[in-house]
């Protein structure tokens, strides 16, 4: 790779060392030089959380000679908004997030580091997409490296409006199972949860957090939640103009006042 | 009020002995009773955040005979959970967070840990609204007080679609020089961040993040940003569903295949 080749920022929520960065890194050198700046510590949960009244803390660590990689003591979206303002010395071409280990999707996304290190390239100016696999335990990762090359050429390649992200959830099966590509939107779910209540050795009471998702819209063919399940590779793009439109003139319509 | 009153969950970012929250909370209790399950500590801009990977803990307060009061040690989004799911022996009628000390609009929003606890309430199926004044040192609070409480009556009595938040913001001044209530969509705004970095007493580098928001939608005078600049209250329905419909056919025409 030469200076004259796109420049590629990779970074994840599952922590620098994770397998599936990793994997996505391989398939991305190819095509890109890479810069990883990615979480220290596993991030699984934040959402779109910034650190702001804590200072920033930055381990360099050397991968090879070419790339840049910093573990960044701090969020997923800290890492992306760091590594843009203060650690690269040029502006990324495309933020690539992931191999997550678990998928992100329907209402997951809201919750998703992995999801919002992408966001935050987007409000950054720069291409961005998020990649995840959905499971935790499948251990093959080239299907999702392979279409997240693909991906990443499409970032380089086409436009994405200005508050425009894509997220890419892959089957955990393997190439000859996979059944194609569909570009959906975020299904509708909702988490059952169930707050698990013990007492530590202290006496003291604490909750640890369970659940597990439901689909609500299932008659929906069209939805992330039911393109995994098709085996199929899942591109929804996703945007960060939150505004309701429609629903505009009905609050207008209460006339709420002082 | 007696069991038959509505319930309001309160809750903030800014941790339960914020007096912005105190401040709502004694308009609100003019119309309902109240749940008070807020951060032990402040928690701003923690996005949607959820404490998945540890237990979490929760601080039971006496706020007087009628009302209760928890304080977790965890995100906004976490209190909501909690509440509604182990704290509270029913399902409240509405969920109001606030009143955030510091303006929650155009791209704030995403980082705001004060709409997310309003979210969370909206995933669970409640109504809900996130209610913010403008200032960091604006110490009247009572027209945010006063709107939140109409906004409350308005959560108990007209319907929200099930994916809608409402997002109040009130801007810092006293009564009599606000312009009115004016429905908007979310600004159009970037930070220029700014990382400042230092070297600690034992030579190691770090980073506070600083910076100024820039308006990029200065023309349009329908904002939730122009509305607070014109000194009216604004409130803006933003939704979960961020799937960008318009853009689906154009990924479609990419043809990413693996």
């Amino acid at each position: 790779m030469s200076k004259q080749d796109p420049l590629i920022l990779l970074t994840n929520d599952d922590g620098i060392h994770s397998k599936g960065l990793l994997a996505l890194y391989q398939s991305l050198k190819e095509v890109a030089r890479i810069a990883v700046v990615a979480p220290f510590a596993e991030q699984s949960a934040v959402g779109h959380a910034i650190t702001i009244s804590d200072p920033l803390r930055v381990t360099e660590l050397s991968f090879n000679d070419s790339d840049a990689m910093y573990a960044v003591h701090g969020t997923p979206a800290d890492c992306v908004k760091l590594a843009v303002r203060a650690l690269l010395k040029e502006k990324p071409d495309a933020v690539l997030s992931g191999i997550n280990i678990g998928s992100n999707t329907a209402i997951n996304i809201l919750y998703s580091g992995t999801v919002s290190a992408a966001t935050e390239g987007t409000i950054l100016g720069i291409p961005s997409a998020a990649i995840s696999l959905a499971s935790f335990s499948f251990n093959d990762f080239s299907v999702a490296a392979q279409i997240g090359k693909k991906i990443a050429g499409a970032l380089l390649e086409k436009s994405l409006p200005p508050d425009t992200i894509l997220n890419i959830n892959v089957p955990p099966v393997h190439r000859e199972d996979i059944t194609g590509v569909c570009i959906t939107r975020q299904g509708v779910s909702r988490f059952k949860e169930l707050y698990d209540r013990r007492i530590d050795p202290h006496g003291h009471t604490y909750y640890w957090l369970t659940g597990e998702m439901r689909e609500l819209d299932e008659h929906d063919p069209l939805t992330d939640t039911m393109a995994l399940k098709n085996n199929a590779i899942s591109i929804t793009p996703i945007k960060i103009q939150l505004t309701d439109e429609p629903f505009i003139d009905i609050v207008q319509s209460w006339n709420i006042s002082l």
